[in-house]
């Protein structure tokens, strides 16, 4: 298989992004496929011979153009097309790719998906889904930041995506769905969610009501459903407590030596833990509802997280992802009847 | 001055509270102040007798019932009148306290709160607006839940409340505003946060914008401003994750035995970082619009907590929160004029 990677997205571009694409085609997983590096050829050339290695898996397409955080994500394919994210995702539309990877804007990388890609039939807005890490394996968040304000039904949707998500990706036969909610029970809520409440409870198999924030952690559900903005509210305050309450423990060590003496031996303790809370061992996670796969990586990520991001695609592209959603939202199309519609949310 | 302590409610009542009002009047913030114990008297008979103290300083008011998880907020004035609670607002409304504190349900003393004192005039929506802690002294969250379904100015009147909050409570001359929201940028954000984007920047003072989650830990605001929903989520996942984070790292450190050597060496540290992050050290918070001094405690609140809320109701009394905050929202009291309010928000 063949995937694109947009080779000068993510901030430790493209030394760590060219790097990725080699671990991955050294892995088990990278028998057998191809990578294209996406992006400024010298700068990639540069990059590639750093690493021994056989490069006939892999191949460069020059584009001259980088999105950057100035960009409008809405017109990026007007603006740049000629970058290197929006090219990624135009091999995939051209079936000169299999999948495309980014570790670039979120925003820009939806915007270039739809337009280029489009839709899976049926489905009225994509979500992205991260995996947030957990001591218990952690849970998919559906959707943390696409879509700020929705109605009812797309809830329902973000569910039957992020269900074929969990089941293809995370090998949870039947993945536990809640609603993000501020309380457990039916009827609590905003007007948002306790709408969508009853047509998840009849429209998604294995739901399992509302779950509570604080809950989360301790593994209530597999998927988490809420609106993009709640979503990435969410997202953002974990990874903030993570790097500062990280920092302030240094700081308070360092205030008490005593203390100080024993960070030698809590390594391999931290380690572990640092290891299970970090994101990076997860990769990547596709754009749910696109037609086409598309892996949208951390803007931070290392090549180990590149590495797994290409993973993830071929593991969406084995899987057969994209028909498994395809089926799911087929079967619940009645809740986007006009009629059905109007009455229920 | 008299505080009205509901000594039922939370959940280690009747202990923890009636230690608590021990420990208040003991400090030099209780010297000449009286707490009134409302609640089951054989109960609270008995808990008082288990301290040395002269309990001039303080009375019992006997009631019958209790407020349970199961009563629901809205009715509670006419479901449980007699109830502890109730009957600590009640002596409010009469003018035989001063203020009064709570660790019951935050919905059923909102409800009491509202029905028994009425709103400050002019406000249209009562908030609430806990300190959640972090290694820079912390922010105000406002609303953390009591409102779920917000306009923009309704987020305006929120800000509003809160500076007065910060300025007499926590002793910021000039408090930085900031709008929670999932992008710094002006015209990031859903429906609601765009508008009152304008609204905030055009009516509260010392307003910086917009700010992510992720930055709230690096103490980037004094006041944070969201609607109910998005902050109960927000305060919620705060607590879940100091709760299961030291959890998995008790873990972590049974299964590496040299690192279980370094735990009694790292307890200095980690007990300072402990206090930092404890709510309980920052009492409890005023119920912001509500036209008296009503205050409501963590559920879980120790007697530790009842004491400092206690003394946040005396601060709230001297520092005579209610007229700021009168005064705060009768200057801008133009959003709410319906003209304005059809095309702003």
């Amino acid at each position: 298989m063949r995937i694109a990677l947009d080779a000068m997205g993510g901030d430790h571009s493209p030394e760590q992004t060219v790097k990725g694409a080699f671990d991955f085609l050294q892995s088990s997983c990278g028998q057998g496929s191809q990578v294209i590096l996406v992006g400024q050829s010298d700068a990639l050339r540069a990059e590639v011979k750093k690493h021994r290695f056989n490069p006939s898996q892999l191949e460069i397409v020059h584009t001259e153009k980088i999105v950057d955080m100035h960009d409008r994500p809405a017109r990026i394919v007007k603006t740049k097309r000629n970058s290197s994210l929006v090219q990624a995702v135009e091999l995939v539309r051209r079936g000169e790719a299999d999948g495309a990877v980014s570790a670039g804007s979120t925003g820009a990388l939806l915007s270039a998906a739809l337009f280029l890609l489009h839709r899976i039939p049926g489905v009225r807005r994509p979500a992205v889904c991260p995996l947030i890490p957990t001591a218990q394996g952690g849970f998919l968040l559906c959707d943390a930041g696409a879509n700020v304000d929705v109605r009812a039904r797309d809830l329902v949707q973000f569910a039957l995506m992020a269900r074929a998500n969990s089941v293809h990706l995370f090998d949870h036969p039947r993945p536990r769905i809640g609603l993000l909610n501020i309380g457990t029970e039916a009827g609590k809520g905003n007007d948002l969610t306790i709408r969508a409440h009853g047509l998840l409870a009849q429209h998604v198999d294995n739901f399992i009501g509302n779950v509570e924030a604080r809950d989360l952690f301790a593994g209530v559900a597999d998927v988490v459903v809420c609106d993009g903005f709640v979503g990435n509210i969410l997202l953002k305050v974990i990874e903030g407590m993570v790097l500062h309450v990280a920092g302030w423990a240094q700081e308070k060590l360092k205030q008490h030596p005593i203390s100080q003496l024993a960070v030698p031996l809590m390594r391999p303790a931290l380690k572990d833990l640092a290891q299970e809370l970090d994101y990076e061992e997860h990769g990547g996670s596709p754009l749910l509802g696109v037609n086409g796969v598309v892996i949208v990586c951390h803007g931070t990520s290392s090549a180990r997280a590149i590495m797994n991001g290409l993973k993830t695609a071929i593991r969406c592209l084995t899987e057969e992802l994209l028909g498994s959603i395809r089926r799911g939202i087929e079967a619940h199309l009645d809740i986007f009847e006009e009629r059905n519609a109007v009455t229920t949310a």
